[in-house]
């Protein structure tokens, strides 16, 4: 068996997310269907990040065994030909077995982007989140240092059964102004469900004056989903990279 | 009666070109449909430039009388107000009763894209062409300088009962190289039919080597539109900007 690594890019819009169902088209499902076909056998794909329903990617990384052996462009251009185009294989490395898109990876960054001007760009709407209106972008940064370094993230996800553990280290949290697009960079060890959005949120109602940036301590300590903003919508979301 | 000039961009992957028509959406039939019922009447919409099927536009240009006096920002939100968020009016404003979107127009620019890469990006496929290959910009470059000037450029529309006069004036024909991008600007008091398109596939038959660079001269002087290449596919071309 051979162990393949694949970077991935994908515009999320048309999809119910990376995680595999049964009713739904799925990165993860469309990847399992065209990599079985080519080794002619059930192929399991391991994903870095579980991207949500509607959230982007432009270096999601995935992990899979293959019986047959391939040159790595070759494959990439195979397992393409069997896609949407709103899905690319961007480039395929042999892995070590021990490899392992999800237990391997060191830190993920996230981007979200926000335009807050009048008129949305018809090319941008489903990348961006359309905001109309004035935000402080100092006091979200003020805000989200707070976030820096290890905490318990429960306020900023949701009960799920699968992850006992709500430690996360978020390395980074910038904040770039650009005209009328703010743009956030998250980086951490690990992301919980719904984080990067939720964290987004709160930091639109602490730039539009509806919190204040010193409440941001309160809520991460609190950790009670209930103290956060409103969760931002999925589209405005990326995956941008995966360290390992 | 007040005439308003605006601005327009548009994600043309949906619509059936400018130009309304009875079956499809058009963006001219959108306009008309969103300003007729904002004035309480037929309005009569004129576009600077009439984009094809497929093409998209960053800075198209209309024209059209209002019986109604309304505020240059109100006017925009309510016009958008009632289209998709695939076309946007990015600005309106006042103009004079003499102002026309086409007839006024001194000269257009377009733009045409093309990515020669392996993996074609999820995010570009709509806007820019896909030719995996090598192409020879240099000898691209020469073909494309023996069409500046004042010519009959019939060789790269299609017989046409409305226009009758086939010369054109081009200014500018350049060919940005950006990695594996090939950016095309092409700048002129006007463009026949399908012209972009026509010079932009005879330039692409040029750079893969299946034409040279010096017959570029006989098959603009032939007017012959058998002589040009295979006609370039519509969603690689942007409407970039309409001077006055």
């Amino acid at each position: 068996m051979h162990n393949y690594k694949i970077t991935i890019q994908y515009d999320g819009t048309n999809y119910h997310g990376w995680q595999i169902q049964p009713n739904g088209r799925t990165i993860q499902g469309e990847l399992t269907r065209a990599l079985s076909l080519l080794d002619g056998r059930p192929v399991t794909v391991h994903g870095a990040g579980r991207t949500d329903a509607g959230v982007h990617a432009l270096g999601q990384v995935a992990t899979f065994f293959l019986e047959r052996q391939f040159e790595p462009e070759r494959l990439r251009d195979a397992i393409n030909g069997n896609l949407e185009r709103d899905i690319r294989v961007v480039s395929v490395e042999p892995a070590a077995n021990d490899f392992h898109a999800r237990f391997s990876a060191k830190q993920k960054t996230y981007r979200y982007r926000i335009f807050t001007g009048a008129v949305m760009s018809p090319f941008d709407y489903r990348y961006v989140l359309h905001f109309r209106g004035s935000l402080n972008v100092e006091a979200m940064r003020e805000a989200a240092a707070v976030l820096i370094g290890t905490h318990d993230f429960s306020a900023f996800t949701v009960a799920d059964s699968e992850v006992e553990n709500h430690l996360r280290t978020l390395q980074e949290l910038e904040i770039q102004h650009e005209g009328e697009m703010l743009i956030f960079f998250a980086t951490a060890d690990g992301f919980l469900r719904y984080m990067v959005r939720n964290i987004v949120g709160t930091l639109i109602d602490i730039g539009r004056g509806h919190r204040r940036s010193d409440e941001m301590a309160d809520i991460l300590a609190s950790r009670d989903r209930n103290r956060a903003g409103t969760m931002a919508k999925a589209h405005g979301l990326t995956l941008l990279k995966i360290d390992y």
